[in-house]
Protein backbone atom coordinates (compact mmCIF):
# COMPACT_ATOMS: atom_id res chain seq x y z
CA UNK A 1 0.00 0.00 0.00
CA UNK A 2 1.10 3.31 -1.26
CA UNK A 3 0.98 6.60 0.53
CA UNK A 4 -2.70 7.67 0.47
CA UNK A 5 -2.13 10.97 -1.72
CA UNK A 6 -1.06 8.90 -4.34
CA UNK A 7 -3.21 7.10 -6.44
CA UNK A 8 -0.47 5.24 -8.19
CA UNK A 9 3.09 4.97 -8.02
CA UNK A 10 4.98 3.28 -10.63
CA UNK A 11 6.99 1.55 -8.20
CA UNK A 12 7.61 -1.87 -10.96
CA UNK A 13 9.04 -0.11 -13.60
CA UNK A 14 7.54 -2.51 -16.41
CA UNK A 15 3.54 -1.24 -15.29
CA UNK A 16 2.90 1.21 -18.56
CA UNK A 17 0.30 3.41 -18.21
CA UNK A 18 -1.28 2.91 -22.07
CA UNK A 19 -4.40 5.47 -21.82
CA UNK A 20 -5.78 7.65 -19.06
CA UNK A 21 -9.26 9.09 -18.99
CA UNK A 22 -11.07 10.79 -16.62
CA UNK A 23 -14.50 9.16 -15.61
CA UNK A 24 -17.32 10.26 -13.28
CA UNK A 25 -14.43 12.31 -10.93
CA UNK A 26 -11.87 9.10 -11.17
CA UNK A 27 -10.00 7.87 -13.58
CA UNK A 28 -10.04 4.78 -16.06
CA UNK A 29 -6.50 3.68 -16.62
CA UNK A 30 -5.42 0.94 -19.47
CA UNK A 31 -1.98 -0.61 -18.15
CA UNK A 32 0.41 -3.10 -19.49
CA UNK A 33 2.90 -4.76 -17.66
CA UNK A 34 5.51 -7.89 -18.44
CA UNK A 35 3.71 -10.89 -16.37
CA UNK A 36 5.86 -13.21 -14.40
CA UNK A 37 2.99 -15.86 -14.26
CA UNK A 38 1.78 -15.40 -18.16
CA UNK A 39 5.85 -14.59 -19.08
CA UNK A 40 4.38 -12.00 -21.54
CA UNK A 41 2.95 -8.30 -21.58
CA UNK A 42 -0.61 -8.45 -19.94
CA UNK A 43 -2.79 -6.35 -20.13
CA UNK A 44 -6.00 -4.84 -17.63
CA UNK A 45 -7.75 -2.05 -16.88
CA UNK A 46 -8.61 -0.21 -13.88
CA UNK A 47 -10.93 2.53 -12.24
CA UNK A 48 -9.30 4.91 -9.66
CA UNK A 49 -12.46 6.01 -7.95
CA UNK A 50 -12.01 9.76 -6.63
CA UNK A 51 -11.92 9.03 -2.88
CA UNK A 52 -8.19 7.57 -3.77
CA UNK A 53 -7.10 10.73 -4.20
CA UNK A 54 -6.95 11.01 -0.47
CA UNK A 55 -7.44 7.38 1.34
CA UNK A 56 -6.99 3.89 0.18
CA UNK A 57 -10.06 2.04 -0.94
CA UNK A 58 -11.04 -1.58 -1.58
CA UNK A 59 -10.66 -3.42 -4.86
CA UNK A 60 -13.49 -5.02 -6.72
CA UNK A 61 -11.61 -7.18 -9.54
CA UNK A 62 -13.94 -8.24 -12.64
CA UNK A 63 -13.32 -11.05 -14.69
CA UNK A 64 -15.01 -11.21 -18.27
CA UNK A 65 -16.31 -13.53 -20.14
CA UNK A 66 -15.39 -15.53 -23.28
CA UNK A 67 -13.78 -13.73 -26.63
CA UNK A 68 -13.35 -10.67 -24.18
CA UNK A 69 -10.38 -8.23 -23.04
CA UNK A 70 -10.28 -5.49 -20.39
CA UNK A 71 -12.01 -3.21 -22.71
CA UNK A 72 -15.62 -5.19 -22.99
CA UNK A 73 -16.00 -4.28 -18.94
CA UNK A 74 -14.31 -0.42 -19.43
CA UNK A 75 -16.63 0.57 -21.68
CA UNK A 76 -20.25 -1.16 -21.37
CA UNK A 77 -20.89 -2.23 -17.65
CA UNK A 78 -21.61 1.22 -16.26
CA UNK A 79 -19.81 0.26 -12.93
CA UNK A 80 -17.51 3.48 -12.72
CA UNK A 81 -20.83 5.72 -11.41
CA UNK A 82 -21.12 3.04 -8.46
CA UNK A 83 -17.39 2.36 -8.05
CA UNK A 84 -17.61 5.95 -7.64
CA UNK A 85 -20.22 6.35 -5.01
CA UNK A 86 -19.01 3.90 -3.36
CA UNK A 87 -15.23 4.39 -3.46
CA UNK A 88 -14.07 1.09 -4.67
CA UNK A 89 -11.38 0.15 -7.20
CA UNK A 90 -12.30 -1.52 -9.74
CA UNK A 91 -10.00 -3.82 -11.90
CA UNK A 92 -10.31 -5.69 -15.18
CA UNK A 93 -7.71 -8.01 -16.22
CA UNK A 94 -7.78 -9.50 -20.18
CA UNK A 95 -9.13 -13.03 -20.29
CA UNK A 96 -5.93 -14.87 -21.27
CA UNK A 97 -2.17 -14.10 -22.43
CA UNK A 98 -2.01 -12.80 -25.95
CA UNK A 99 0.46 -13.44 -29.00
CA UNK A 100 1.69 -16.64 -27.16
CA UNK A 101 3.17 -18.14 -30.49
CA UNK A 102 0.99 -20.99 -29.87
CA UNK A 103 -0.41 -21.95 -32.98
CA UNK A 104 -4.16 -21.84 -33.52
CA UNK A 105 -4.16 -19.83 -30.40
CA UNK A 106 -6.70 -17.37 -31.85
CA UNK A 107 -8.01 -20.27 -33.98
CA UNK A 108 -11.26 -20.82 -31.61
CA UNK A 109 -13.34 -18.63 -29.14
CA UNK A 110 -13.31 -20.86 -26.89
CA UNK A 111 -10.38 -21.89 -26.69
CA UNK A 112 -6.36 -20.12 -26.39
CA UNK A 113 -7.24 -16.23 -27.11
CA UNK A 114 -9.51 -14.65 -24.99
CA UNK A 115 -10.49 -17.77 -23.18
CA UNK A 116 -7.89 -18.26 -20.41
CA UNK A 117 -10.64 -19.57 -18.32
CA UNK A 118 -8.31 -18.34 -15.27
CA UNK A 119 -6.86 -21.85 -14.31
CA UNK A 120 -3.53 -22.79 -14.72
CA UNK A 121 -2.22 -24.65 -17.32
CA UNK A 122 -0.58 -28.10 -16.84
CA UNK A 123 -0.87 -29.30 -20.12
CA UNK A 124 1.28 -28.05 -23.69
CA UNK A 125 1.42 -25.85 -25.71
CA UNK A 126 -0.47 -23.61 -23.11
CA UNK A 127 0.85 -24.73 -20.36
CA UNK A 128 4.33 -22.45 -20.72
CA UNK A 129 1.70 -18.85 -20.62
CA UNK A 130 -1.54 -19.92 -19.49
CA UNK A 131 -0.93 -19.46 -15.37
CA UNK A 132 -4.33 -16.94 -15.56
CA UNK A 133 -5.50 -18.53 -11.75
CA UNK A 134 -2.03 -17.25 -10.61
CA UNK A 135 -2.20 -14.23 -12.62
CA UNK A 136 -5.31 -13.00 -11.11
CA UNK A 137 -5.32 -14.16 -7.59
CA UNK A 138 -1.72 -13.49 -7.17
CA UNK A 139 0.21 -11.20 -9.60
CA UNK A 140 -2.29 -8.91 -10.44
CA UNK A 141 -3.27 -8.24 -6.87
CA UNK A 142 0.41 -7.68 -6.20
CA UNK A 143 0.75 -5.45 -8.37
CA UNK A 144 -2.42 -3.20 -7.40
CA UNK A 145 -1.49 -3.26 -4.05
CA UNK A 146 2.12 -2.22 -4.36
CA UNK A 147 0.71 0.63 -6.94
CA UNK A 148 -2.31 2.06 -6.24
CA UNK A 149 -3.98 3.48 -3.05
CA UNK A 150 -5.69 0.27 -2.44
CA UNK A 151 -6.32 -1.50 1.46
CA UNK A 152 -6.21 -5.31 1.71
CA UNK A 153 -10.44 -5.44 1.17
CA UNK A 154 -10.65 -7.44 -2.24
CA UNK A 155 -13.94 -8.37 -3.95
CA UNK A 156 -13.91 -10.12 -7.15
CA UNK A 157 -17.11 -10.56 -9.58
CA UNK A 158 -17.18 -11.68 -13.50
CA UNK A 159 -19.54 -12.76 -16.18
CA UNK A 160 -20.05 -16.42 -17.60
CA UNK A 161 -16.46 -17.69 -18.01
CA UNK A 162 -15.62 -14.64 -15.88
CA UNK A 163 -18.34 -15.71 -13.20
CA UNK A 164 -16.88 -19.10 -12.82
CA UNK A 165 -13.34 -17.58 -12.55
CA UNK A 166 -14.40 -15.42 -9.62
CA UNK A 167 -16.86 -18.28 -8.08
CA UNK A 168 -13.25 -20.59 -7.84
CA UNK A 169 -11.38 -17.52 -6.61
CA UNK A 170 -13.25 -16.70 -3.99
CA UNK A 171 -13.79 -21.25 -3.10
CA UNK A 172 -10.12 -21.68 -3.33
CA UNK A 173 -9.21 -18.77 -1.67
CA UNK A 174 -12.18 -17.70 0.76
CA UNK A 175 -9.81 -14.97 3.01
CA UNK A 176 -8.26 -13.36 0.01
CA UNK A 177 -11.31 -12.11 -0.92
CA UNK A 178 -13.87 -10.58 1.42
CA UNK A 179 -17.44 -10.87 -1.26
CA UNK A 180 -18.13 -12.40 -4.44
CA UNK A 181 -20.76 -12.18 -6.66
CA UNK A 182 -21.47 -13.42 -10.70
CA UNK A 183 -23.23 -12.39 -13.32
CA UNK A 184 -24.67 -15.37 -15.39
CA UNK A 185 -21.60 -17.78 -14.44
CA UNK A 186 -20.77 -20.84 -15.58
CA UNK A 187 -21.19 -22.60 -12.74
CA UNK A 188 -19.89 -26.59 -12.99
CA UNK A 189 -17.75 -25.89 -16.29
CA UNK A 190 -16.73 -29.35 -15.98
CA UNK A 191 -20.05 -30.59 -16.70
CA UNK A 192 -20.96 -28.32 -19.74
CA UNK A 193 -18.88 -28.06 -23.72
CA UNK A 194 -17.00 -24.99 -22.86
CA UNK A 195 -15.72 -26.31 -19.99
CA UNK A 196 -14.52 -29.69 -21.35
CA UNK A 197 -13.52 -28.57 -24.12
CA UNK A 198 -11.20 -25.56 -22.11
CA UNK A 199 -10.31 -28.11 -19.33
CA UNK A 200 -9.72 -30.81 -21.42
CA UNK A 201 -6.85 -28.95 -23.18
CA UNK A 202 -5.73 -26.56 -20.39
CA UNK A 203 -5.43 -29.35 -17.55
CA UNK A 204 -5.87 -32.81 -19.34
CA UNK A 205 -7.98 -35.78 -19.73
CA UNK A 206 -7.81 -36.59 -15.65
CA UNK A 207 -11.46 -35.14 -14.46
CA UNK A 208 -10.35 -35.06 -10.86
CA UNK A 209 -8.29 -32.53 -11.44
CA UNK A 210 -11.15 -30.01 -13.23
CA UNK A 211 -12.47 -30.41 -9.70
CA UNK A 212 -10.08 -27.56 -8.20
CA UNK A 213 -11.62 -25.12 -11.36
CA UNK A 214 -15.05 -26.12 -10.63
CA UNK A 215 -17.47 -23.80 -8.27
CA UNK A 216 -19.79 -26.72 -7.63
CA UNK A 217 -17.45 -29.44 -7.38
CA UNK A 218 -15.25 -27.10 -4.87
CA UNK A 219 -18.39 -26.21 -2.86
CA UNK A 220 -18.74 -29.69 -1.68
CA UNK A 221 -14.75 -30.16 -1.56
CA UNK A 222 -14.49 -26.69 0.66
CA UNK A 223 -17.64 -25.87 2.32
CA UNK A 224 -19.30 -22.92 2.73
CA UNK A 225 -17.97 -19.70 2.48
CA UNK A 226 -18.44 -16.67 5.33
CA UNK A 227 -20.15 -14.62 3.25
CA UNK A 228 -22.90 -14.88 0.87
CA UNK A 229 -22.71 -15.48 -3.07
CA UNK A 230 -25.06 -12.97 -5.34
CA UNK A 231 -26.03 -14.52 -8.37
CA UNK A 232 -28.10 -12.93 -11.65
CA UNK A 233 -28.83 -15.08 -14.34
CA UNK A 234 -31.36 -13.96 -17.05
CA UNK A 235 -34.40 -16.53 -17.64
CA UNK A 236 -33.73 -15.98 -21.60
CA UNK A 237 -30.10 -16.12 -21.65
CA UNK A 238 -29.11 -18.73 -24.92
CA UNK A 239 -26.68 -20.61 -22.79
CA UNK A 240 -28.56 -21.20 -19.55
CA UNK A 241 -29.54 -24.50 -20.46
CA UNK A 242 -26.05 -26.26 -21.80
CA UNK A 243 -23.21 -24.37 -20.94
CA UNK A 244 -24.42 -22.35 -17.69
CA UNK A 245 -25.89 -25.14 -15.60
CA UNK A 246 -27.22 -22.41 -12.80
CA UNK A 247 -29.43 -25.39 -10.77
CA UNK A 248 -26.49 -27.25 -9.94
CA UNK A 249 -25.22 -24.22 -8.02
CA UNK A 250 -28.48 -24.07 -6.10
CA UNK A 251 -28.12 -27.57 -5.55
CA UNK A 252 -24.22 -27.63 -4.07
CA UNK A 253 -25.47 -24.23 -2.56
CA UNK A 254 -28.11 -25.95 -0.59
CA UNK A 255 -25.76 -29.57 -0.15
CA UNK A 256 -23.62 -27.16 1.90
CA UNK A 257 -25.05 -24.47 3.38
CA UNK A 258 -23.46 -22.32 1.47
CA UNK A 259 -25.53 -18.89 1.54
CA UNK A 260 -26.61 -18.02 -1.86
CA UNK A 261 -29.39 -15.13 -3.48
CA UNK A 262 -29.62 -16.37 -6.94
CA UNK A 263 -32.03 -14.18 -9.21
CA UNK A 264 -33.28 -15.28 -12.81
CA UNK A 265 -34.13 -12.04 -14.07
CA UNK A 266 -37.14 -12.81 -16.51
CA UNK A 267 -36.98 -11.77 -19.95
CA UNK A 268 -32.59 -10.88 -19.89
CA UNK A 269 -30.40 -12.52 -21.74
CA UNK A 270 -26.67 -13.22 -21.92
CA UNK A 271 -25.37 -9.86 -23.18
CA UNK A 272 -23.92 -6.46 -21.27
CA UNK A 273 -27.44 -4.42 -21.37
CA UNK A 274 -28.27 -7.62 -18.66
CA UNK A 275 -24.63 -7.11 -16.79
CA UNK A 276 -25.37 -2.77 -16.95
CA UNK A 277 -29.01 -3.59 -15.56
CA UNK A 278 -28.17 -5.39 -12.34
CA UNK A 279 -23.99 -3.60 -12.12
CA UNK A 280 -25.59 -1.68 -9.09
CA UNK A 281 -26.94 -4.30 -7.29
CA UNK A 282 -23.64 -5.61 -7.33
CA UNK A 283 -21.39 -3.46 -6.47
CA UNK A 284 -23.94 -2.60 -3.46
CA UNK A 285 -23.45 -6.07 -2.58
CA UNK A 286 -19.55 -6.09 -2.65
CA UNK A 287 -19.19 -2.72 -1.17
CA UNK A 288 -20.93 -3.67 2.32
CA UNK A 289 -18.45 -6.63 2.67
CA UNK A 290 -15.41 -4.36 1.52
CA UNK A 291 -16.22 -1.19 2.99
CA UNK A 292 -16.12 0.03 6.69
CA UNK B 1 -49.48 7.62 -32.02
CA UNK B 2 -50.57 4.30 -31.69
CA UNK B 3 -52.55 2.59 -28.81
CA UNK B 4 -51.12 2.74 -25.25
CA UNK B 5 -50.87 -0.65 -24.57
CA UNK B 6 -48.46 -1.97 -27.69
CA UNK B 7 -45.02 -0.22 -27.05
CA UNK B 8 -44.78 -0.88 -31.30
CA UNK B 9 -46.93 -1.60 -33.78
CA UNK B 10 -45.01 -2.49 -37.22
CA UNK B 11 -47.12 -0.61 -39.29
CA UNK B 12 -44.77 0.31 -42.37
CA UNK B 13 -43.98 -3.15 -43.51
CA UNK B 14 -40.11 -1.79 -44.32
CA UNK B 15 -39.35 -0.91 -40.52
CA UNK B 16 -37.44 -4.48 -39.40
CA UNK B 17 -36.47 -5.37 -36.37
CA UNK B 18 -32.68 -6.68 -36.01
CA UNK B 19 -32.04 -7.36 -32.54
CA UNK B 20 -33.96 -7.02 -29.56
CA UNK B 21 -32.40 -6.97 -25.53
CA UNK B 22 -34.04 -5.54 -22.37
CA UNK B 23 -32.46 -3.26 -20.67
CA UNK B 24 -33.66 -1.64 -17.43
CA UNK B 25 -36.82 -2.91 -17.78
CA UNK B 26 -37.46 -1.33 -20.92
CA UNK B 27 -35.90 -2.98 -25.05
CA UNK B 28 -32.81 -1.96 -26.67
CA UNK B 29 -34.15 -2.46 -30.06
CA UNK B 30 -31.74 -2.25 -33.48
CA UNK B 31 -33.77 -1.39 -36.43
CA UNK B 32 -33.02 -1.37 -40.52
CA UNK B 33 -35.78 0.29 -42.75
CA UNK B 34 -35.93 1.88 -46.29
CA UNK B 35 -35.56 5.34 -45.95
CA UNK B 36 -37.27 7.43 -49.04
CA UNK B 37 -35.02 10.61 -47.72
CA UNK B 38 -31.84 8.52 -48.63
CA UNK B 39 -33.00 6.13 -50.86
CA UNK B 40 -31.28 3.36 -49.31
CA UNK B 41 -31.58 1.39 -45.76
CA UNK B 42 -31.13 2.87 -42.56
CA UNK B 43 -29.90 1.85 -39.02
CA UNK B 44 -31.37 3.09 -35.76
CA UNK B 45 -31.78 2.16 -32.48
CA UNK B 46 -34.20 2.65 -29.74
CA UNK B 47 -34.63 2.26 -26.21
CA UNK B 48 -38.25 1.74 -25.17
CA UNK B 49 -38.62 2.36 -21.46
CA UNK B 50 -41.11 0.38 -19.07
CA UNK B 51 -43.33 3.36 -19.00
CA UNK B 52 -44.12 2.85 -22.80
CA UNK B 53 -45.88 -0.21 -22.27
CA UNK B 54 -48.82 1.57 -20.42
CA UNK B 55 -49.01 5.17 -21.91
CA UNK B 56 -47.36 7.39 -24.88
CA UNK B 57 -43.94 8.83 -23.75
CA UNK B 58 -41.54 11.68 -24.95
CA UNK B 59 -38.90 11.00 -27.49
CA UNK B 60 -35.18 12.04 -26.95
CA UNK B 61 -33.10 11.79 -30.22
CA UNK B 62 -29.43 11.64 -29.77
CA UNK B 63 -26.81 12.38 -32.62
CA UNK B 64 -23.86 10.50 -32.85
CA UNK B 65 -20.06 12.25 -33.96
CA UNK B 66 -17.82 11.08 -36.95
CA UNK B 67 -16.87 7.70 -37.48
CA UNK B 68 -19.93 6.35 -35.22
CA UNK B 69 -23.19 4.51 -35.50
CA UNK B 70 -25.86 3.86 -33.64
CA UNK B 71 -24.44 1.14 -31.51
CA UNK B 72 -21.81 3.65 -29.83
CA UNK B 73 -24.29 5.39 -28.04
CA UNK B 74 -26.34 2.66 -26.90
CA UNK B 75 -23.67 0.25 -26.32
CA UNK B 76 -21.42 3.04 -24.05
CA UNK B 77 -23.54 6.13 -22.87
CA UNK B 78 -25.10 4.49 -20.18
CA UNK B 79 -28.36 6.40 -21.10
CA UNK B 80 -31.04 3.57 -20.53
CA UNK B 81 -31.19 3.78 -17.29
CA UNK B 82 -31.87 7.63 -16.71
CA UNK B 83 -34.44 7.00 -19.76
CA UNK B 84 -35.93 4.05 -17.55
CA UNK B 85 -35.87 6.52 -14.80
CA UNK B 86 -37.73 9.43 -16.61
CA UNK B 87 -39.70 7.30 -18.83
CA UNK B 88 -38.89 8.53 -22.20
CA UNK B 89 -37.86 6.66 -25.14
CA UNK B 90 -34.37 7.10 -27.05
CA UNK B 91 -33.87 7.38 -30.64
CA UNK B 92 -30.18 6.72 -31.90
CA UNK B 93 -29.82 7.16 -35.56
CA UNK B 94 -27.00 6.06 -37.91
CA UNK B 95 -24.53 8.93 -38.83
CA UNK B 96 -24.72 8.73 -42.85
CA UNK B 97 -26.16 6.59 -45.61
CA UNK B 98 -23.79 3.20 -46.06
CA UNK B 99 -23.53 1.57 -49.05
CA UNK B 100 -24.23 3.99 -51.48
CA UNK B 101 -22.07 3.19 -54.11
CA UNK B 102 -20.36 6.19 -54.01
CA UNK B 103 -16.43 6.06 -55.26
CA UNK B 104 -14.64 7.16 -51.62
CA UNK B 105 -17.35 6.85 -49.17
CA UNK B 106 -15.40 4.94 -46.84
CA UNK B 107 -11.87 6.74 -47.70
CA UNK B 108 -11.85 9.50 -45.10
CA UNK B 109 -13.09 9.15 -41.51
CA UNK B 110 -14.43 12.48 -41.65
CA UNK B 111 -16.56 12.53 -44.84
CA UNK B 112 -19.03 10.34 -46.60
CA UNK B 113 -19.44 7.40 -44.30
CA UNK B 114 -19.77 7.76 -40.69
CA UNK B 115 -19.73 11.54 -41.33
CA UNK B 116 -23.10 12.50 -42.49
CA UNK B 117 -23.17 15.82 -40.15
CA UNK B 118 -26.88 15.99 -40.55
CA UNK B 119 -27.01 18.13 -43.67
CA UNK B 120 -29.13 17.97 -46.70
CA UNK B 121 -26.38 17.30 -49.59
CA UNK B 122 -26.64 19.80 -52.66
CA UNK B 123 -23.71 18.58 -54.17
CA UNK B 124 -22.89 15.21 -56.16
CA UNK B 125 -21.67 12.59 -55.76
CA UNK B 126 -23.39 13.22 -52.32
CA UNK B 127 -26.76 14.36 -53.04
CA UNK B 128 -28.38 11.27 -54.10
CA UNK B 129 -27.75 9.52 -51.12
CA UNK B 130 -26.71 12.20 -48.31
CA UNK B 131 -30.18 13.54 -47.12
CA UNK B 132 -29.80 13.63 -43.13
CA UNK B 133 -31.33 16.62 -42.71
CA UNK B 134 -34.56 15.56 -43.69
CA UNK B 135 -34.18 11.93 -42.87
CA UNK B 136 -33.40 13.23 -38.88
CA UNK B 137 -35.75 16.11 -38.63
CA UNK B 138 -39.19 14.82 -40.80
CA UNK B 139 -38.89 10.88 -42.21
CA UNK B 140 -37.46 9.67 -38.42
CA UNK B 141 -39.77 11.32 -36.40
CA UNK B 142 -42.85 10.31 -38.48
CA UNK B 143 -41.58 6.68 -38.28
CA UNK B 144 -41.10 6.51 -34.32
CA UNK B 145 -44.59 8.56 -33.97
CA UNK B 146 -46.01 6.35 -36.32
CA UNK B 147 -44.98 2.80 -35.00
CA UNK B 148 -44.23 3.68 -31.55
CA UNK B 149 -46.35 4.56 -28.36
CA UNK B 150 -45.21 7.93 -28.39
CA UNK B 151 -46.22 11.41 -27.80
CA UNK B 152 -45.39 14.71 -29.54
CA UNK B 153 -42.90 16.05 -27.40
CA UNK B 154 -39.24 15.89 -28.53
CA UNK B 155 -35.60 16.47 -27.44
CA UNK B 156 -32.51 16.40 -29.61
CA UNK B 157 -28.93 15.94 -28.32
CA UNK B 158 -25.60 14.64 -29.44
CA UNK B 159 -22.38 14.65 -29.11
CA UNK B 160 -19.26 16.45 -31.38
CA UNK B 161 -20.80 16.42 -35.32
CA UNK B 162 -23.91 15.49 -33.60
CA UNK B 163 -23.97 17.94 -30.92
CA UNK B 164 -23.64 20.27 -34.28
CA UNK B 165 -26.09 18.45 -35.83
CA UNK B 166 -28.69 19.00 -32.51
CA UNK B 167 -28.46 22.59 -32.14
CA UNK B 168 -29.03 23.20 -35.96
CA UNK B 169 -31.89 20.94 -35.55
CA UNK B 170 -33.81 22.79 -32.55
CA UNK B 171 -32.17 26.28 -34.22
CA UNK B 172 -34.11 25.96 -37.40
CA UNK B 173 -37.39 23.77 -36.35
CA UNK B 174 -37.84 25.83 -32.60
CA UNK B 175 -41.13 24.09 -32.34
CA UNK B 176 -40.74 20.58 -33.78
CA UNK B 177 -38.22 20.00 -30.59
CA UNK B 178 -38.99 21.41 -26.86
CA UNK B 179 -35.44 20.76 -25.83
CA UNK B 180 -31.58 20.22 -26.94
CA UNK B 181 -28.16 20.09 -25.06
CA UNK B 182 -24.87 18.66 -26.50
CA UNK B 183 -21.54 17.16 -25.20
CA UNK B 184 -18.29 18.86 -26.99
CA UNK B 185 -20.54 20.23 -30.43
CA UNK B 186 -18.84 21.53 -33.24
CA UNK B 187 -20.49 24.76 -32.84
CA UNK B 188 -19.27 26.83 -35.99
CA UNK B 189 -18.60 24.25 -38.51
CA UNK B 190 -18.07 26.73 -40.89
CA UNK B 191 -14.82 27.91 -40.01
CA UNK B 192 -13.15 24.86 -38.37
CA UNK B 193 -11.35 22.18 -40.34
CA UNK B 194 -14.18 19.71 -40.32
CA UNK B 195 -16.84 21.22 -41.03
CA UNK B 196 -15.23 23.40 -44.16
CA UNK B 197 -14.21 20.14 -45.74
CA UNK B 198 -17.55 18.14 -45.18
CA UNK B 199 -19.47 21.95 -46.32
CA UNK B 200 -17.82 22.30 -49.23
CA UNK B 201 -17.99 18.42 -50.82
CA UNK B 202 -21.81 18.31 -49.55
CA UNK B 203 -23.17 22.02 -50.19
CA UNK B 204 -20.25 23.54 -52.14
CA UNK B 205 -18.35 26.63 -51.85
CA UNK B 206 -21.22 29.45 -51.79
CA UNK B 207 -20.46 29.71 -47.65
CA UNK B 208 -23.70 31.66 -47.56
CA UNK B 209 -25.74 27.90 -48.29
CA UNK B 210 -23.43 27.02 -44.78
CA UNK B 211 -25.05 29.43 -42.65
CA UNK B 212 -28.38 27.27 -42.35
CA UNK B 213 -26.22 24.22 -41.45
CA UNK B 214 -24.01 26.11 -38.70
CA UNK B 215 -25.30 26.70 -35.15
CA UNK B 216 -23.85 29.90 -34.54
CA UNK B 217 -24.93 31.35 -37.70
CA UNK B 218 -28.24 30.19 -36.80
CA UNK B 219 -28.70 31.83 -34.01
CA UNK B 220 -27.48 34.91 -35.46
CA UNK B 221 -30.29 34.91 -38.15
CA UNK B 222 -33.07 33.22 -36.42
CA UNK B 223 -33.03 34.76 -32.73
CA UNK B 224 -33.19 32.65 -29.78
CA UNK B 225 -35.04 29.87 -28.96
CA UNK B 226 -37.81 29.85 -26.32
CA UNK B 227 -35.82 27.76 -24.34
CA UNK B 228 -32.36 26.96 -22.71
CA UNK B 229 -29.17 25.24 -24.32
CA UNK B 230 -27.26 22.93 -21.92
CA UNK B 231 -23.62 21.97 -23.03
CA UNK B 232 -20.56 19.99 -21.51
CA UNK B 233 -17.30 20.02 -22.71
CA UNK B 234 -14.23 18.64 -21.41
CA UNK B 235 -11.15 20.96 -20.66
CA UNK B 236 -8.96 18.31 -21.84
CA UNK B 237 -10.89 17.82 -25.28
CA UNK B 238 -8.21 17.83 -27.96
CA UNK B 239 -10.56 18.81 -30.50
CA UNK B 240 -11.48 21.70 -28.44
CA UNK B 241 -9.07 24.20 -29.54
CA UNK B 242 -9.32 23.72 -33.70
CA UNK B 243 -12.88 22.03 -34.14
CA UNK B 244 -15.46 22.67 -31.67
CA UNK B 245 -14.94 26.37 -31.17
CA UNK B 246 -17.05 26.68 -28.00
CA UNK B 247 -16.46 29.88 -27.12
CA UNK B 248 -18.19 30.83 -30.19
CA UNK B 249 -21.22 29.23 -29.30
CA UNK B 250 -21.21 31.56 -25.96
CA UNK B 251 -20.23 34.65 -28.02
CA UNK B 252 -23.26 34.24 -30.35
CA UNK B 253 -25.66 33.21 -27.48
CA UNK B 254 -24.85 36.48 -25.76
CA UNK B 255 -25.38 38.06 -28.50
CA UNK B 256 -28.83 37.37 -29.30
CA UNK B 257 -30.07 36.97 -25.54
CA UNK B 258 -30.09 32.96 -25.69
CA UNK B 259 -30.08 30.98 -22.55
CA UNK B 260 -27.25 28.81 -22.36
CA UNK B 261 -25.40 26.73 -19.78
CA UNK B 262 -22.42 26.02 -21.16
CA UNK B 263 -19.99 24.01 -18.68
CA UNK B 264 -16.28 23.51 -18.86
CA UNK B 265 -15.86 20.01 -17.14
CA UNK B 266 -12.13 19.76 -15.80
CA UNK B 267 -10.07 17.43 -17.19
CA UNK B 268 -12.48 15.51 -19.15
CA UNK B 269 -11.83 14.92 -22.93
CA UNK B 270 -13.78 13.86 -25.77
CA UNK B 271 -14.67 9.99 -25.42
CA UNK B 272 -17.33 8.36 -24.50
CA UNK B 273 -16.49 8.04 -21.05
CA UNK B 274 -17.22 12.07 -20.60
CA UNK B 275 -20.48 11.74 -22.01
CA UNK B 276 -21.64 8.84 -19.76
CA UNK B 277 -20.23 10.88 -16.52
CA UNK B 278 -22.57 13.55 -17.81
CA UNK B 279 -25.61 11.93 -19.26
CA UNK B 280 -27.68 12.62 -15.95
CA UNK B 281 -27.66 15.97 -16.16
CA UNK B 282 -28.75 16.01 -19.90
CA UNK B 283 -31.35 13.52 -19.83
CA UNK B 284 -32.77 15.64 -16.55
CA UNK B 285 -32.33 18.70 -18.52
CA UNK B 286 -34.59 16.86 -21.13
CA UNK B 287 -37.32 15.33 -19.22
CA UNK B 288 -38.15 18.83 -17.30
CA UNK B 289 -39.58 20.14 -20.59
CA UNK B 290 -40.34 16.81 -22.16
CA UNK B 291 -42.71 15.22 -19.25
CA UNK B 292 -45.48 17.20 -17.49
Amino acid sequence: MVSPHSTIKLMMTNLVLTKETLCFGGKVQYYQHDSEACGLPMNFAVFVPPQAETRPVPTLYYLSGLTCTEENFTTKAGAQKYAADYGLMLVAPDTSPRNTGIADEDKDWDLGSGAGFYVDATQQPWANHYQMYSYITEELPKLIEANFSVTAKRGIFGHSMGGHGALICALRQPDFYQSVSAFAPIVAPSQCPWGEKAFTAYLGTDKTLWENYDATALLQKNGPLKYPILVDQGSADGFLEKQLLTEKLAIACEKVGQPLTLRYQDGYDHSYFFIATFMLDHVRHHAQFLIG
